[in-house]
C-alpha cells in the first residue's frame, strides 16, 4: 500500500476505524478516499498542510462542509487487491458494532466503488469482507471529484510550464466549460458544462498504462516510479529521430519544426545496427514519457479546439506531480495551440474518481457524517 | 534498393538510362520516379496492368500527357544511400553524352529532390556524381503528388474496411477540400484546399518510424515488412489491456466501449509476472501495429473535424497496401467520427512526394521529356 498525496502515517494504535469510505478500481490502481473517524490530533499534525489549503465551508452545500474533516488519500496496485481487502478489513470493520453511530452508514455493508474494477472486483468484496460495492458511474465520478476540487480547495489548479508551477486562481462562476482529462491506464477526455452536463467526448488508448506497460518490456525497471525517476536522467535525442536528423541539422523552419523537434518518436533505433541493450533504459523512459505526454497533449487540444474550450485540467495517476511530464504535456497544447489553450495540473490528480464516488453518498448520510466530523474536529482543515 | 509498386525488373542490359528523375529522401526511406528513356516493350509487357489504369492524357496540361510514358518507382533505405547513388551513377550516368536530347535535361546536373535528405545529403550527391540536388519543398511536393494522382490515375483511391478494397470514384470537380495525411517517419497533415492552396495543419511524431524502431527494440525483427508480416499473425489482446480486463469481461455501454476495446495500448504486461522474452513477437507487433494506426486515425479525425474535411486520404511508406493497417485506420476514423468522416487511401501511397518533386521540374523540360515520350511510346499506359 502506498499512501497518497496526504502522508497519513497512521498507526494502528492510533487509527479508530474508518467512517467512510470510497473507491476507485482502475486498471492499474485502486484508489481510496476516506474519513478516519477518530485520527488523534497528532497524526492530524503530521499531515497539516497549509491553511490555505483548507477546504471552503459552505452552509448550503452539505457537500463542501462535510470536508471540514480531513480526508485520507490511498492507493493499492489493482493486482494487489488483496492489500486494499486487508486493509479495509483492518482500519474499517473491527471497529464495527463498537461504534452505533457508524454503524448507520458502514453498517449497510456498502461501499461507493466506481472504474471497471467496481464490476471486477465486486463478488471478492462480498465474500471477502460481506461488503457490497455500490458502482457509481467512472465518468460521473471523475466529473464530480473534479468540479468539487475546482471549487473549494484554494490552489487546486496550476499551471507548469518551463519548471515554473503557477497556481491559478478559478472564479467559481466561471469554471465551466472545460476539458477534463483523466490520464489512467488509459485516457478519457470529458466536456465539462456544468455541475450536472458533462459528455465523454473522446480518450486515447495510449496512456498510463501504456508508459508503464511499455516501459517494462523495454526496461529492467520494477516499478512506475522508479521508470518515472529514470526518465528524469535521460536524453530523448538518442532514441527519437529528430527533424534535424533528417535535415542534416537544419530546421524545417517553412512549417514551423526546429532541428530538435520530434520527427518521429523512437525513430532512430532504424538507421541504427544497435539492440534493446545498446540503448539505456533512460533514454528509453524519457523517449516514451515524451512521446505519450505529447500525444496526450494533442489530443486534448483537438478536442478542446473542437468545442471551444480554453482550459484542459489534467488529472489522473500518470502525472503524479512529475515535473517533466507536465512540462512535456504544457509545451504540446501549447505549441497546438499557437499559445491560445492552456494545460493546467490538479494538486489531487489521482483521486478525482475515488473522490467523486465519496461525494456520491446519499446527503443524509454524508451530513450525518458531516455532523461527527464537525463535532470531533470543528477547526481542522483539509491537507495535503 | 527494393522496387516500388511498379515491379520493373530492369536489367542492365535492357535498361538505357534514365530521361528524368527525382528523389524524396525521408527519416527511413529514399523514393524514387523516373521515366525510363529506352525500356524495351518487354519490360513493359512485364509491368503492364490494365488499360483503366492508364493516365488519360489532356491536352491542356503538360503534366498530364507527359505521363502517357511509363513511370517507375523505386525505393532505398535513407540509412544505404550509396545504394541509391550507385543506382543513380549507373542508370542515369552511364548514358549521359551518348544521347543529346537527354543532355538537356539531366544534363544539368540537377535533380529535383524533396524530404529532409535533399539537405542532409545535397554534399554527398555533388561529391559522388557532381549533381546538384535542387530541393523542394516536402509539402508543396506531398500535395502536388497526391492532387496529379487524385485527378489522374483512374482508381486511385480507394476505401478499405473489414477486408473489403472499394475504389472510389472522385469526381475532380469535387476533390477539394480534403485532409492528406502522409504517414512516414513521422506523420504529415496537411489541409488541401486547392491545386495552389493547403496548409499543414498538424502532424504527429508517432508514426512509421515509431512502428519500426520500437518494433526493433522489442522483437528480433531484421526489417520493416517482416515486422508486418509477423503483426500478421499475432493477437493484440495478449499486449492490450482491453475494457473488459478492467471491467471483469463485461462492456462499459454506457461510454461506447466494448468489452474488446483496447482501453490502455500495451497496458497487460503492468499485472503480469512476465519479461519480453516471455511474449510472442507476433503478439508485440500486432499491438504496436494497431496502437500507432488508431492513433494515426484519431488524430487525423480531429484535424478533419476541425476544418470541416469529409475526405481523408492516407500516404505514406508505413501503409503499403497492409490490410491491417488499412482496417484499424478505417476503424478509428469510423469509430471516431461516428460513421462521419471515411478514410481513403491511394495505391501509390509511397511516392506522393517523389511524383511531386518529378512534377516540379519546368514545364519546357517536362515538354520535352513528354515528346520524347510519346514518340517512344504512342500507346503506352501508367501500370501498376
Amino acid at each position: 500500500m502506498e499512501s497518497g498525496r496526504v502522508e497519513a502515517k497512521m498507526e494502528k494504535k492510533e487509527s479508530g476505524g474508518v467512517s467512510h469510505l470510497a473507491l476507485d478500481i482502475g486498471g492499474s490502481l485502486i484508489k481510496m478516499v476516506y474519513f478516519p473517524s477518530n485520527s488523534s490530533r497528532s497524526i492530524d499534525d503530521q499531515v497539516n498542510g497549509s491553511s490555505k489549503d483548507g477546504l471552503a465551508a459552505s452552509s448550503d452545500d452539505h457537500h463542501y462542509s462535510l470536508l471540514n474533516g480531513r480526508l485520507h488519500f490511498f492507493k493499492f496496485e489493482t493486482s494487489k487487491v488483496d492489500d486494499c481487502i486487508d486493509f479495509i478489513s483492518s482500519e474499517l470493520l473491527q471497529h464495527r458494532g463498537a461504534r452505533d453511530n457508524e454503524a448507520s452508514i458502514s453498517g449497510k455493508n456498502i461501499i461507493k466503488a466506481t472504474g471497471g474494477g467496481a464490476f471486477k472486483f465486486a463478488d471478492l468484496f462480498k465474500e471477502r469482507l460481506g461488503i457490497t460495492l455500490d458502482k457509481v458511474d467512472e465518468m460521473d465520478c471523475l466529473v464530480r471529484g473534479a468540479n468539487f476540487l475546482l471549487k473549494t480547495v484554494h490552489h487546486e489548479a496550476f499551471t507548469y510550464m518551463n519548471g515554473e508551477k503557477e497556481y491559478a486562481q478559478i472564479d467559481h462562476k466561471d469554471l465551466y466549460p472545460y476539458l477534463l482529462v483523466n490520464i489512467g491506464s488509459g485516457v478519457s477526455m470529458i466536456k465539462v458544462e456544468s455541475d450536472s452536463k458533462f459528455e465523454r467526448v473522446s480518450g486515447t488508448s495510449v496512456g498510463g498504462g501504456t508508459f508503464w506497460g511499455l516501459g517494462k518490456l523495454l526496461t529492467k525497471c520494477k516499478s512506475f516510479d522508479e521508470l518515472l525517476e529514470l526518465s528524469h536522467r535521460g536524453n530523448n535525442r538518442v532514441i527519437d529521430m529528430l527533424v534535424g536528423d533528417i535535415f542534416g541539422g537544419l530546421d524545417y523552419s517553412k512549417i514551423g519544426l526546429t532541428s530538435t523537434a520530434i520527427a518521429s518518436s523512437f525513430g532512430k533505433p532504424i538507421s541504427e545496427n544497435k539492440e534493446l541493450e545498446d540503448y539505456r533504459a533512460e533514454d528509453i523512459a524519457r523517449s516514451l514519457l515524451r512521446m505519450i505526454s505529447n500525444n496526450i497533449g494533442q489530443i486534448a487540444y483537438l478536442n478542446a479546439l473542437r468545442f471551444g474550450l480554453k482550459r484542459i485540467f489534467f488529472g489522473g495517476f500518470f502525472i503524479r506531480g512529475h515535473s517533466y511530464t507536465m512540462d512535456t504535456i504544457s509545451v504540446a497544447v501549447n505549441f497546438w495551440s499557437k499559445g491560445d489553450a492552456k494545460a493546467m495540473f490538479l494538486r489531487h490528480e489521482g483521486f478525482l474518481g475515488a473522490l467523486g464516488a465519496f461525494l456520491s453518498y446519499e446527503e443524509h448520510d454524508l451530513a450525518d457524517m458531516a455532523h461527527h466530523m464537525l463535532q470531533e474536529f470543528p477547526q481542522s482543515s483539509y491537507s495535503t
